[in-house]
Parts: structure tokens; sequence; C-alpha cells
């Protein structure tokens, strides 16, 4: 895979775990992303912040990757997420993802004493000498604690060969024009923000990273076509159908919210890991209505 | 004019000083504004930031004000501003607005002690209750000091019957889709924020209202043009070619920054009031360029 | 005076409105002002943030600041405010509290445009210039919307000779530490954020300056003696006592507040202006508790 | 040990890595707690932020426990810190600590996604639960992603019986006014932050958890019995003088900074963890400079 034919809709499984021990679900990791893959999303991106990767062990880790990228079967690009506070283990992940077949490593950089440029910048050289395969630099502020700048971004890709995207989680969508901007549009940008979706579009992303097509792919993917196809109008129209259900699962935990879905849909993956607890009853009500104003109003399109 | 006709860029003029005695010098105000409406901005709204209406005494206030109607001369709809500390001055200028011909007038709440919201929704009734011309609500919280929620501008449009518009100045392009998503779409609202445009009409803005206009009045109705007729891969090529000089406006002192920019476009304007100072020497070598580089990319198109 | 004399409890008055023509109702300010010199502080600042400045208009300033300074008579420093968004006025303002017997001012610059520390400069110099009393610079980013921070503030009490004394009103202890640090406890420093009268002190402050007072004059001068004594256990002892009521002057907008308490404490003194509105019936109730606990408590003493 | 008893200078060891293998060096780490003890320390504190707790992985934060309390031996109490992001690790480390013979454990609540109020609290439950030694609860958002607020921490202690200690790092100083206010001084609670040491003791706190001993035992006892004598004038002008250093080791990554001014002390701990880095040279040479005008200021008194 060459980073610029990784375009669309990059889908975001959950880990499920298994309600007898505890552990990874392989068996309804597979058949979610096989969902996900039948469903019509353009690559599979396991591993990421709603795939809790932060909260599985080493071995929980390596289990999930290869049932993710089996699962998948090269039928799409699968990106694996790659988040660590130490480089060391950022490295090995890395390695290993790719051993298994990954078409691309998505890094986060976590934090925990807030790391300078110096700092953020050989951790990402680090990790990307380790593999041969594209990596994707990630940037989500609200969960790892570090914010990169569209201008360290684009230097990383200047400076290392094979960071080769970007994906832009901040929630501003002039970040991505900036990073249009520095780059002449040369540089591809991935909008990982959901109520972002239509601005990012707009703006020139490549794709758009998200978790909604476990619960909404009809509208996430129609959402894509009618841009692709220079349909604003009807784009603005479908994104606003679906705002509620993107802002819904904004508002709270993104596992805990999907995998609430996901039941609702028919398929139980399991409760999120502690700390994080189930979407409580009354917002598994509220998430069921919106889902069900949705489905109604995409039947009538 | 009614609120669902106000469309398009709507240019801010500065405010002229007569370098002589500092007071408002009408002929070069009157000058620029012509320069606007020949130059096919869709409205006219004087007195706002940009027109450093907070430095002004009543009595220059009231005389840019009839200038500036007197200049446009009903060409286009003319949206003056109203930002006041207290509720009688903002009644009274907006009185005098209407008086003299004002088509809308556009009202932010200043702070100095932070308003809750029964504070903001009594300043918005009384204001709008004391004349008949449309109000519309102005969110600039950078400027203000107040933050309008969306959904209180949705309320305030519900429960007055001449508040029917709303400027979004935030630069959070979320705030658009919630107000569009709080309204079904009915109640039009604005762009405040340069560097916003693109994202704001993908969203549905129905306007732009903008200083940028003073100096770049073909790249900023090029981009309306492009977005209003489908052609979203041009309308975003445009942006990006003049963000800079949107950025450049944003970073500093707008009524500085458009001075000196006038300057450059052969309007000598003035300074603008103490404690702004003029544009320096540095900044004013980097507008100079980043207008030149414009100039010339839009006469290759 | 002298700026290293001005020491301890500087009281705000509000400014009080007459019900009948909503103009100042000198006869209850120069009340107000009687009670806090009779009551023990150490000197009084009329028309700072408190004292609604910022609402009222020329002729209604001059006469708060005539009528205040007529009524402390000189028997402890008069601290008059000057806050305005324009050099000019504040020039205007500065000297007239001058001439009327102010025995210096505090100045805070307004800002509607963010000021550069040039501008920022060149106009509190242009201010003190302007009069030959000292001038306290004032940092209240809150409500000025501009954050000087304490390098700015040494450099400015360096380069002009009648800057003389900084007052610290953004809630952040480690500034004060950072003033005596830059000066070696050499420039006066004064806290104005309420809730942190005990660490300011404990951090080295020349004084507090507080519209408390016109409420429980009596905990707040005692605190002060604690402090000076140095008993500090007292101190905190104290602090704690009253603290409930400091936060709750905070917690709103401080002219609403203290005007309802003030009428609690049998001084009518009308309604803050529009768009301020009184404070309403259950946070009155709460303050009449409040301000009950504490008499009581401090009666056991 | 009561959590009542816990009182004065909680020192932190940094956690020294072996240049041979990148390991945790045994040998440096007892020698540097010794250190501790020896100068005079109230408790030691490994395994928190400074120890780089969040970057080792299970075996080797095992043997720093170990190796910490081995070298404490009990002539003060042991806090050992606990964050993990899952509620299973924490559990597991603070059963060990019990264990391996720690006196307390303080426990920060990492996050990757924001926890809610709901799963906070059951993480403290969870891990205080499954120990029987007294609990600290360490709020400290710059570094953990999540903001305790002082109700809640008082509710956790409320609720929970071992949970009898609270620590507050966000800096600031009201959250201790809250906390001394919420519980009428009863729960004892310790400063994190080093710029308020002084304001923090000024409001209570019960004693300063702190780096600083690794590099400046002496100021940093000093500044202690002179709060608890009472000598506040003295108090605050030891502050001062140790203040430039406070403020260093805080602008940085706590533990690179601590580990460069410990080799320039005498003891070569090694470099932190990547991707940390060493400080640079400019820094490390700034710091000898703080360092040796401290020392040589401290000899003066």
């Amino acid at each position: 895979m060459d980073g610029h034919t990784l375009e669309g809709i990059i889908a975001y499984p959950v880990t499920p775990f298994s309600p007898a021990d505890g552990g990874v679900d392989t068996d309804r990791l597979a058949a979610l992303v096989d969902r996900l893959v039948t469903a019509g999303c353009h690559a599979v991106a396991p591993l990421g912040s709603t795939g809790e990767s932060a909260y599985l062990d080493d071995q929980e880790w390596h289990t999930a990757a290869e049932t993710a990228l089996g699962a998948v079967a090269g039928r799409v690009p699968t990106v694996v997420g790659v988040a660590d506070l130490t480089t060391r283990n950022a490295v090995r992940r890395a390695r290993f993802a790719e051993q298994a077949g990954a078409d691309a490593v998505m890094v986060l950089p976590l934090s925990y004493w807030k790391l300078d440029e110096r700092e953020v910048t050989r951790h990402f050289a680090k990790v990307a000498d380790a593999v041969s395969i594209p990596v994707m630099v990630y940037n989500n502020p609200a969960t790892s604690g570090i914010d990169l700048s569209p201008e360290l971004m684009v230097t990383l890709a200047e400076q290392v060969e094979n960071i080769t995207m970007v994906k832009e989680s901040s929630g501003d969508v002039q970040r991505m024009h900036r990073l249009a901007q520095l780059t002449g549009g040369e540089l591809p940008f991935y909008n990982g923000s959901n109520p972002l979706a239509l601005a990012a579009f707009a703006a020139g992303a490549a794709g758009w990273c998200t978790a909604a097509p476990c619960l909404i792919p009809g509208p996430v993917l129609e959402l894509y076509r009618a841009v692709r196809e220079g349909r604003f109008d009807t784009a603005r129209e479908v994104f606003q159908r679906q705002l509620p259900v993107l802002q819904f699962i904004l508002r709270g935990v993104l596992p805990s919210t999907v995998k609430a879905g996901l039941a609702l849909r028919g398929l139980d993956v399991g409760e999120p890991r502690r700390p994080l607890l189930p979407l409580d009853e009354e917002r598994t009500r509220e998430l069921t209505e919106l889902l069900a104003v949705l489905d109604l109003s995409g039947s009538q399109v």
C-alpha cells in the first residue's frame, strides 16, 4: 500500500472482551471486522483509541492485531494503531504489526510527562525506522496529552521517508487547512473527529477515520459518496441527518458507547475494560432512539 | 430587508481617522464604502469590530453611521454594528441606526462583568424591542468576553420576533452545524471568522462577514461564487490561495492590519486609535508580499 | 502618599444609583465611603470594577470620583480606578482624579482588540506621564481581557517613574511569588483576588484590594491584623471563617452581589446598571445565611 | 502508620537506570533513598511521577518498589505510587506494595479516555478495598489527564475507610482552601506543586511531596521548620531563595531535570527512559548555576 492510495472511510472496530474471562474475544472481533469490510468501508484500523489498545497487555494486543488482520484478509488496507508510553514498546508493537501483515501503522505518542519536539521527533523516527510500511502520524491531544502542530507533523513527514500520512483529531478544521497549505496539498491527511466529517472533506481530507461504521455504516458511506461526487448539498443533508449520532458518540467514552450500540445492532461485544464502565441505562435509551430515528430517515431517502 | 434575503459577502469597512484632528474622516469612509459596493459585495456592515466602534464616542459613532449609510445609498443592504457595555446605550445606538436608514443591526453584548443568560437575554430583547428592523445576534467571545452558545442564540431568535439572524465568530465550525441542527436549517447564520470561510459555507452559512474585501475583494467574491455554483474543488483552491492573507489579518489587530493594507492599496485611511498602534514595518512588509503573491496568482487564473 | 506607604485593606465601594433617575446617588456613596473609613480600612479605591466604572458616562464618573474623595476627606489614601478603552480617555480621567485630590490611580488597560506589549506599554506610559501621583498597574484578565505578565508589570515599573505599585487579580499566587522574585521584594504588590487573601499575604503582599469590607469589615481587618502580627494559625482560622462569603462574592457579578449585601446590611444602594441585574431571590437568601453564620461565629471569638 | 501521622517533607526518588542494560539500577536507587532519609526527609515516596513509574514494566516496578522499601528499612514511612490505566493492574500493584511493606499507597487514576465520576470512584474503591494500608488520593491533571475536584476527593475519603489522605498537584492553592473548608480541616492534604510550597503550608497542608530533596534537601527542610515554628517571614525568605530551583524543576520534564541534577550532585543515576531525553547542555548549565547560587546563599545564612 502507498500512503496516497489510502482513501475514504477507515473504520475502527472495538476490541470485544469475553464475559467469561475478560480476555479478547477473537470470534466477535473477527465478526465485527468482517461486518465493516462487507459494509463497504475502505480500510480497517484496529487497536486505535476505540479498540482500547491502551488497556491491553502485550499478549492481548498481539492477539487482537492478528485476529483483525486475519479477518480483513487483505480485502482492504489494514492500519494498526500503535500508542505506547515508551519508545521501545512502540517499536516492538509496530514491528509485530508489520510482521503480522499490516499495511500501515498509525502512531500516537502517549504522554505522561509532556514531551518536547525533540522527544516527539525522536519517538516517531525510531518507530518509523523500525518498519518498512508507511506510518501515519496521529494527533489526538484529548487522549494522548500531546498536541502536535501542523508544522511539526509536516516536518516529520519531510524528514522520515515512510511517514507519509497525517491524522488530525484535534477537532479544529483550521489545522487541516494549515496542513494543506504547508504541503501544497501533497500530504494526505485524515480526519479523526466525527463532528468535523463534512468540514474535513471540504478542506480536502483524504479520508475519515471513524468508529461510526460499527453502528451506522450506511450514512457514513453515503456522506463519503456525495462528497466524492461533488454533491455538497446532499453531503450536508446526509451529514446533518447523522450528526446527532456522531455527537452522541463523541460526548461519552467511545468504546463504551460503541459497545452499547453494537449490542443494540445485534452483536454483543461485552463490556469495556475497567475503569471504563458500560453505558448506563439512560444513555443507552438515548442511543437507541437516535439510531431508530436515523434508520427511519435513511429508509426514506 | 428580510433576514432571509441577506446573503453573500458582507463587507466591513474600517473607520478612517483624520491625521489632522484624529476625528472620523468622512470623505475616506465614504470612498471606502463605495469601493466595497462597487466591487460587488452583497452588503456593507459599518461600525463592527473592524470599524473600531468600541473606541468611538457617541458623536463620532453617529457621524460614521450616517456617512456609511449615505455612501451605500441603498445599493445593497447595510447592517450597522451595535456593541455597548450598557443596555441603554445599545438601545440608543440601535435607534439611531434605524432612523439613519440601516437595514439591520448586528448586536454584540460587550462585557466587563461576565453576563449570565438572564442578563444577555434581557439585553438583546431590550435592543430588539427598541427597533423594528431585523437584529443579528453576534457571537465573538474573543472581543466581547462573552460566549453565546448556539442554544442561547436560537432561543433568542425564537423568543424575539425581529431577531432573525445569527453571526458566529468563535472560529468553531461545529457551532454552525449545531445552529443548523437546532433550527432545521431555518435560521440564517453568518460566518465571522475568516479562516473558517470555506468550512462555514460547507456547513450552510448564508454569508461571510469580513473585512477582507477592503484588501482582496476579487478572491473573496470568487470563493463565494464557486461555492454557490457547487464547484467545491475550485472553492477549495481559491480559499487556499487567499488563506495566507486571511491568516495574516486574523493574527494581528484587525483595524491596524486592514488600515495598513488599505494604504498599500492606495487609500490612506490614517492610523487606528490609541492604544492601538499602526502595523510595524516588518509586518507591513510581510503584508505587502502576501498581497503581491495573491494578486499575481489571481491574474493567472 | 508614597507607593511604599499604601498598606493593608484597600476597600472598594460600589457606586449607588438612585432609584428615581438611575444616576449616581451621591448621598449613599458618601455614606458608604464613610462606613469603610470608619470601620478602619486603610485606604479606599472608588471607581474600580466593583464601582461599575465601565458602565458610567463621563459626567457620572466625575461625580462619583469627587463624591468619594470628598467623603474620605483625606483620612486615608484614596486610589481612583481608571479603566478605559482609549488612551485619550484614560489620560483624561487620570488627570481629573489627580485634580480632584486622588492619592494614586489604579490603571486597568481595557481591551476590545487584544493589545500587544508595545500597545500596553505605551498606554501605561501615556497615562502615567499625564499625572504626577503614583500609578498602580492593575492586572485583571477576567474583566479586562488582557493578561499582564509579572515580567511586563515589573518592566513598566522600572521604565516609568511614577508607576510604583502592582495589583494582581489573576487569582494565581505564583504570579506574586514571581513579582517578589523579579524585584527582590522591592516592588509593593497588592492582591485583588478575594479567595487568595491568605496566600497573598503569605507571599508578601502589601495589601488586599477588596469589596468585602462593604459587607464584612470585621473579619477582613482581623485577618490582616493576624497576618501582620505573625499569627498565621489565627490568620488561617479567620480566613477559613470568612471564605464562604468571599467565594460567594467571587462567584457572581461583584457589584450585584455587594449591592444585595449592602441592602441586607441596612444601606440601600439601588440596583446595578443594566445589563447587570440584581441578585435573584435564591442567591440573596444564600447570602443572607452566609452573612448570618459569619456574624455569629465572629461574635463568639 | 496512620494518615494523620504522615507529615512534613515527603521525598520522591527518581528511578535510576543502568547504562549497561537500561534496567533498574538497584544499587543507585538504594543509595539515593538512603540519602533522602539521612538528610532528614520525613517520608519517602518511590514510584511516583518522578520515579517514571508509568514507563516501567511490571517486573521493573516490583524491583524498584522492593529496593526502595529495603533501603528505607522502616526508618520513615514509605508511600508507594500506584498509577495505572486499568483497575486490575492498579489493584495488583497496590497489593504488591502492601506485601512488600509499604506504609501507604498514593493512587493516581491515569486516563486515556476521560473517566467520569462513577468510573473514578469505582477505580479508587477497588484499589483501596484490595489493601488494608492507607490510601492517598492523588490529583495531578497535568500528567494523569483527569482533574479530581476537592468535592470528589472528599467524597472518596468519606466513602472508603482507608482513603485517609489527599494530594493536590493542580497548582491551585484555592483547591487546598476548599479541601480544608469541606472537611473542617480534618482531612490531611499534601501539596505536590513545588512553586506552591509556601502557599500550601499557609493553607494548612500537612506535608509537601517533592523531588527537590534529591537536589536541595537543606533549603526544603529549612522551609518546613520555619513554617512549623510559625516564623513566616523566614519561611518566605527561604522559599524565595529556593524558588528559582523549584521553578526550573517544574518547567521541564521532572525525571530528566532531577537526574541531571543528581549527576551534578555526584550521584550518576543514568538517563531517563525514552522517549524522555536527558537534559540538554544549555539547561544543564543553567541548573548548575542555579544550584551554585543557592548553595552559596545557604552557607551565608
